[in-house]
């Protein structure tokens, strides 16, 4: 399987933490296998690893990574997730089964983001948000597998039509 | 057309008011027609509204909008978006087309509100983003039909793989 890291660009600390977890979360929910972070945030971390060590996975963390070169040095492709880019559907069939470093931007992104890229792709060309764009580009690209997996973690919820049902470790 | 709300529940201001923005965002480019938020907040209208004026369509926002008495008069079929529900696939075979009320807390919701769902639909049962959970039941119930429409609003982005490409009325 080739490997998925979401990489956020623009991360401002506090202003943006609460968002920034959510799509550290979906990354882990819809098939990533790590977020980079390009500020340091300690706090940030601890929410995303106390998640996967309570339900499950390997999913990593890692705040503090330098967005440019971490660009430059990637052995893959680099897909930029923008209200300005080009359809997913159009770009989905272009993109290969390689490692992927997925771009997604907190604030306004520097202009030297769209030209690093190898696919600056829209989930539609309205505004909405980075989390929904993200989710939506992992689900398409992995035909919704990254929602079907299981991960095992000392917390399981049960689907349920009527209320919550929680399985949890005596551990 | 069903008509489609969204209602917030547990929203805190200011803490929520940036989540709850992605969440009234990604009805408006998803396919929903309006957003109600139960708790007061005029800065959150504000940006909803000065969205929609620059990129166009009639999605609607009210705030301080009680979610019991939303919930109680609905006059169609209620949908509450939680990781503890039934999967997404099965809970989307049986929902009529038929006017939807679609729930999404902010916190951790009442129970009354499982009670007095028709539907509790889980979009994976992993902890991830309601802004996530929103875009992709909204794309899967109308078959990505929601981002594919047209807004026509004073602002146009035109989609390109290269960078922006905005086109603006000089009204």
């Amino acid at each position: 399987m080739p490997r998925i890291v979401v990489l956020r660009v623009g991360h401002r600390v506090p202003r943006d933490s609460r968002v920034t977890t959510h799509v550290a979360l979906v990354g882990r929910a819809f098939g990533a296998d790590e977020i980079w972070v390009d500020k340091k945030d300690g706090g940030l971390e601890r929410r995303v690893k106390d998640v996967v060590e309570r339900f499950g996975g390997s999913f990593r963390i890692r705040t503090g990574v330098g967005w440019r070169r971490s660009m430059r040095e990637w052995k893959g492709r680099v897909v930029h997730l923008t209200m300005y880019g080009e359809p997913l559907d159009e770009a989905l069939a272009k993109i290969p089964s390689e490692d992927l470093l997925i771009i997604v931007g907190a604030q306004k992104v520097p202009g030297e983001v769209f030209e690093m890229a190898d696919f600056n792709v829209a989930v539609g060309n309205q505004p909405h948000s980075e989390v929904a764009a993200l989710a939506l580009f992992l689900d398409r690209l992995l035909g919704g597998e990254g929602l079907r997996r299981e991960f095992s973690g000392s917390i399981t919820v049960v689907p349920s039509a009527r209320g919550k049902v929680v399985e949890e470790d005596a551990t």
